[in-house]
């Protein structure tokens, strides 16, 4: 065991885990002990679910029972299904996730019979189901099954999503993408189900506080950013006429630098390599040279490296993945990465409690009302 | 303006706050520099709102406007109520909360429009009606309105619970008991909103965060457990028995202690004297009785005096509130602090980030799947 304080840039001190480690120059990223770059060569998103919830890499068997579990899990109570029906098309799909995951927390409450571990699969299993058929249902009015032959979830998910089967690159890259999202320690998002599971909050309370942080730019929305910045240009040279001009107005540049990652991202580089191979199948001409720019532009005149955010947009697009859907499949990664935090929260056994420094004015005397101005 | 970083016990630092201030011993407490003493004393809750909201205490000109703003944003969208007719009955109520506050999200969303203190002041005003619409609804089948003219926050509450006006004893008891639970600094509710509020998500989403932390035992459920350890004796001599009895047997005995009050709550010493009143004025011969006892037992046998959830169970009682109502009542009340701390967080303008510690095993190779055990 080796132990290893970083005190961060900001200042908070989040505590301890065991779950994975950036190291302190940023290169290299383990979960729980495994390097990200052997996760996303051979493991499939399960195994990394599996290694991340139960502590150990599944064996075949295991692997095997893991699957056809999380793929028994998939369908949605009826009730549920009338309740997505109701809320608006125009919703976040994030927001449509994090209520749903509340909705699902009374239904099927966290109990002696569905202890924490079987919250988590439920989870893991159904977050595509619910957000596909509340897609396709508010979009094109259909009430789609939510139960494929297809055990991987990011077969699954592109299964929902185009009502036909991916290609086997396809589920694959998302499938990379996946394990690369799961875990990254102390993000925010993470902290806020850490801190909602330290009161003793039931499972799907700390998961729908988790979700509730991804609905703003700086933890989701970054990838639609980088999706958008990309597609709005028609060439490499165009790109290169309007990142600078970006560059001139001080505009933000989604996708680039990381507080934790300084030199280099590497699940960023895994990435890139994955948007190439997808570019090359489908014969794009035009995203991937963008993508490419950009990020010569911004090395030449920023010193800034792209993130893990920058290159899942390209995969995601490749994959035939609306951009609105980015988000939320950052949710279903990422509830690996949460659901073994907030066992290691609630195996601490205390509710978290802040130190506030006050900066507040001295006691002053109570005004009654007809004094007031 | 004064400065005192309070370390804690838990080693947790969490930012600064100007909203309110506990001081070193514990014995005062004050919301934007005025003494709770008085605020409880003389302010209406809607006043205390608006103190945390808008940084001062109104003049009775903005006192009015406020109320009667609120008082119009009662009503629930039609949707929202089909909604909360499909939730099941036997949900924990602030489940409820959690699930309204998430779908009014999708809604009514925070925009231009709709600004961050006009969607505090609309979950302030119809958060009561979610929560007993629902309640009405799946218990007796009614579908009740959710406005009535009591101005009050606390009167509407009563008023819509049991369907006629409650008598002003009773209301003012309410309303004060709001006031002492609107805000208490960085308690664990508070710092999951303002953690979503760094990432730049909504307001919905950073309410829905803290009302997640509300669901547990540490930060919600006390007072419950308390009304139902007061209820379980007919008398203080069994009280006297029984709880000594649990003592005996190192059972936690809910409503005592609290870390950043050890020699008092200023806060629970106020709604005493209202669990008096109102026992007098109900001719009660039993709950104050029993909840007297138990207090100086405890203070005999442990040294340890009441918090604010021991009394306010008892005057939540003596108000005809169902114990699981108790608990929402305390996201209503804190409802107007989290808003207060959301936009104090925002406007840091970035992201908390939490450092972690790792306590990670060392890098190690990855094994095949053939080969794991």
């Amino acid at each position: 065991m080796t132990t290893h304080a970083d005190t961060g840039a900001s200042g908070y001190a989040g505590g301890e885990t065991a779950i994975c480690r950036v190291d302190q120059d940023g290169k290299d990223l383990t979960y729980r002990g495994y390097p990200i770059e052997d996760l996303a060569e051979h493991a499939t998103f399960e195994e990394v679910a599996y290694l991340l919830i139960h502590e150990k890499l599944p064996n075949h068997k295991e692997r095997e029972a893991y699957r056809r579990h999380l793929g028994e899990l998939r369908a949605l109570p009826v009730r549920l299904k009338s309740l997505l029906e109701e809320l608006p098309a125009e919703a976040s799909p994030v927001d449509v996730l994090r209520t749903g995951c509340s909705i699902l927390g009374m239904m099927e409450p966290e109990d002696r019979e569905h202890d924490q571990k079987s919250v988590a699969d439920r989870l893991l299993a159904c977050l595509a189901s619910m957000l596909l058929y509340w897609h396709h249902f508010t979009k094109n009015g259909r009430r789609i099954q939510t139960e494929t032959t297809d055990l991987t979830i990011a077969g699954h998910f592109l299964e929902l999503l185009d009502q036909h089967p991916a290609s086997a690159m396809q589920r694959r890259a998302v499938e990379v993408a996946l394990i690369l999202h799961s875990e990254h320690g102390f993000n925010t998002a993470t902290f806020a189900a850490r801190i909602t599971a330290s009161t003793g909050s039931d499972f799907h309370s700390a998961v729908t506080s988790a979700i509730s942080a991804l609905h703003g730019p700086a933890q989701g929305g970054t990838q639609e950013e980088v999706m958008r910045l990309i597609a709005g240009f028609a060439s490499p040279e165009e790109a290169e006429h309007g990142v600078m001009q970006m560059l001139a107005r001080n505009q933000r540049i989604a996708g680039f630098g990381h507080q934790m990652h300084d030199e280099t991202d590497p699940r960023a580089r895994i990435l890139k390599k994955w948007s190439q191979k997808l570019a090359e199948s489908a014969g794009d001409q035009r995203v991937y040279p963008v993508s490419g720019r950009i990020e010569q532009i911004m090395w030449r005149e920023t010193q800034l490296h792209p993130n893990l955010d920058y290159h899942s947009a390209s995969v995601y697009h490749f994959c035939g993945i609306p951009a609105s859907l980015f988000t939320p499949l950052s949710v279903i990664a990422q509830l690996s990465g949460w659901s073994a935090h907030i066992m290691e929260q609630r195996a601490e056994g205390r509710p978290m409690h802040l130190a506030a420094s006050y900066i507040v004015p001295e006691t002053r005397p109570y005004v009654p009302i007809d004094r007031r101005r």
